[in-house]
């Protein structure tokens, strides 16, 4: 069977890659668009193939809970249900679980918890997780891990890297039972994918030890987790930093939950190939824009009469259409078209820094890009807010 | 200069006709969607044109206020502004004033009332409300109109029919200068029309004297106003008929704020050619749609599993590619999507509906049309809410 991950082409620790999965090619490095609960906030999925987006994010946990297992499958799984042609890579929800849930408890086999819809107790185990996001379509399965909240102490986060690594080999297992029995959406050779997730909070041997652990199954690529859960930034790279290096080479690489542009590309440098971030869309319900020079808020006055697009030269629909002075103007009267408008601009600021890294790629020209980019956009340069 | 109303066909009193205007034909009868803040409500311009709207109403009082003239002018006019290609109707306002400002104070020279953004005095005339509906290109430009609440002694209905035509004379003499000087965004042999707004509350001969003094100015086109702002519905229709007789047959009318999808159907039958109403948007934004067996509301618990669109056979973008199940489920989460996807649809509904009543009057088949849609969707009909 074919890799279903493929390296084109590197510079230094960065890669050029493309990801197989049943519903067509990522090209890596690539940004996923956060659809948690089956939509990407204000966007219709037209807009977001329009815009290039090929591949989103949405959350088993949340989903699970709302709408539950059975609409989705009603529906014929998670791709027809939110009518997206492109790829859908599942989060488990380990994370989420236990950050919106303090009652969460957090057993050997599983997690219990209230369901914060109707107080009804809910367990779920690693294998249902799986079974859930195989019986929905997922193209990229994640395992349920054990993401220890920031700060945690050392002994905490040892016991889950020991269950995050016991349930990833627990998923792996009903994972391919499943995939024997081939009930499911998918059909040979194409096969929907199945990530571990690296935890170990802040201590780099912990992330050694679970890198390590979970290289050894062999799965299909390897998530990094426990990120941007509220630690510095610094110690945010360094806990990547003490991942990769025990990481495969020849599997995909994902950073969880990240990030703004100048992170997402320091991250390349160092040998990511997978970003999601709310950002773009989160900010947009801010009525904050992403562009070449830093952030733009709407609520500066002296844009109420600005005729010029967000961002000169950016192809999107709301670049080709409308003014900063309009958009002003819907986010004064919050109208819902300045949230869908933004959205969408933002999500193509993202998708349009991943083509331009992978272009730079391609031309052997990466270093040179990182350079140029981080000195117009890293943290503490123009910032319009 | 040929006419900017043409009737092809009548069958009774309903008239299938044509307006002509700078930015194109208006085929009567006609739904436009409105946008008080020069936005549909939740629609970017590019689905509102794909699901069939050539026209819109937006509003000069709440412009003005916000974002004012100045932005509007600068970005090139309302269409510019907008990003919207077909025609457009700049309602005066006169209605909003009154009824959004308890203080204001009606004089006989206009409107003075204090800015719900700012506290600052405003001052709106009948002259200056037309200058800025020609200023932003304007297809369409409605007279600055007293509207008095409901309800109304006969004394005050009275004056303000005596305003309305005070202004009406005025609001003409300033259009025609203003178009003598051609300095804005036309091009002759096309030019803007100019509509009046009958008052006259309930008094059937208060509406006949309104309506024929305006009549007499031989303005391009005629709404009926005060209407649908609080009287019963009975009342409602015999303001209607009590106007129309006493309009020119070779103009088009417009009532304004106008209804439900059988109230439509009603009032087409007694000759009016337009139609505005909020009603599918703002129902959009409580979780109703309008279908053909009467309004469904996603509140309904059996269409978590409902697998079907919401109208077998609408052509719209939402029924093409969602579920009841996920338009359920986005209600349910509070997503901006299902508000966007039933704007879509139900827009599509009033829209759409209009093309079978001009293709029911095509084909010498309006009676037995009205007769077939009132039977299924009149008030008291199958109502799924």
């Amino acid at each position: 069977m074919a890799p279903v991950f493929q390296t084109e082409k590197t510079e230094g620790n960065a890669r050029l890659g493309v990801i197989l999965t049943p519903h067509g090619r990522v090209e890596t490095p690539a940004f996923m668009p956060v659809g948690t609960a089956a939509t990407v906030k204000g966007l219709t999925p037209r807009e977001l193939w329009e815009l290039g987006a090929r591949i989103v994010v949405a959350n088993t946990y949340h989903l699970f809970i709302r709408p539950g297992v059975v609409p989705v499958r009603r529906c014929g799984g998670l791709h027809a249900f939110m009518a997206w042609p492109g790829v859908i890579l599942t989060d488990s929800g380990g994370y989420q679980i236990v950050s919106l849930n303090q009652l969460a408890q957090v057993l050997d086999d599983g997690v219990v918890f209230r369901s914060p819809w109707d107080g009804t107790l809910v367990t779920l185990s690693p294998k249902l997780v799986v079974s859930v996001q195989l019986e929905w379509g997922s193209d990229i399965v994640m395992v349920l891990d054990h993401c220890p909240p920031w700060p945690a102490g050392r002994r905490a986060v040892q016991q889950s890297v020991e269950r995050t690594v016991r349930w990833a080999r627990q998923s792996q297992q009903v994972f391919w039972e499943k995939l024997a029995k081939n009930d499911s959406f998918w059909s040979p050779p194409s096969r929907p994918l199945l990530f571990g997730i690296v935890q170990g909070g802040v201590y780099a041997d912990l992330r050694k030890a679970c890198a390590t652990a979970l290289a050894e199954m062999e799965l299909d690529g390897y998530a990094i987790g426990g990120v941007s859960v509220g630690e510095p930034e610094e110690l945010l790279v360094e806990s990547i930093e003490a991942t990769v290096p025990w990481l495969p080479t020849g599997k995909p690489r994902y950073a969880m939950g990240l990030g703004e542009p100048w992170q997402v590309v320091e991250l390349v440098a160092r040998g990511v190939d997978l970003f999601d971030c709310v950002l773009p869309t989160r900010l947009a319900r801010h009525g904050v824009a992403y562009t070449s020079c830093g952030r733009l808020s709407l609520r500066r006055k002296e844009l109420s009469e600005d005729v010029s697009p967000l961002e000169e030269g950016c192809s999107c629909y709301a670049c080709q259409h409308f003014s900063r002075a309009y958009l002003r103007h819907l986010w004064k009267a919050r109208e819902i078209l300045g949230v869908v408008l933004l959205s969408l601009h933002n999500t193509c600021y993202y998708v349009s820094l991943m083509q331009r890294i992978r272009d730079a790629l391609r031309a052997g020209e990466w270093e040179r890009f990182r350079r140029a980019f981080l000195g117009h956009n890293r943290k503490g340069g123009e910032v319009w807010e």
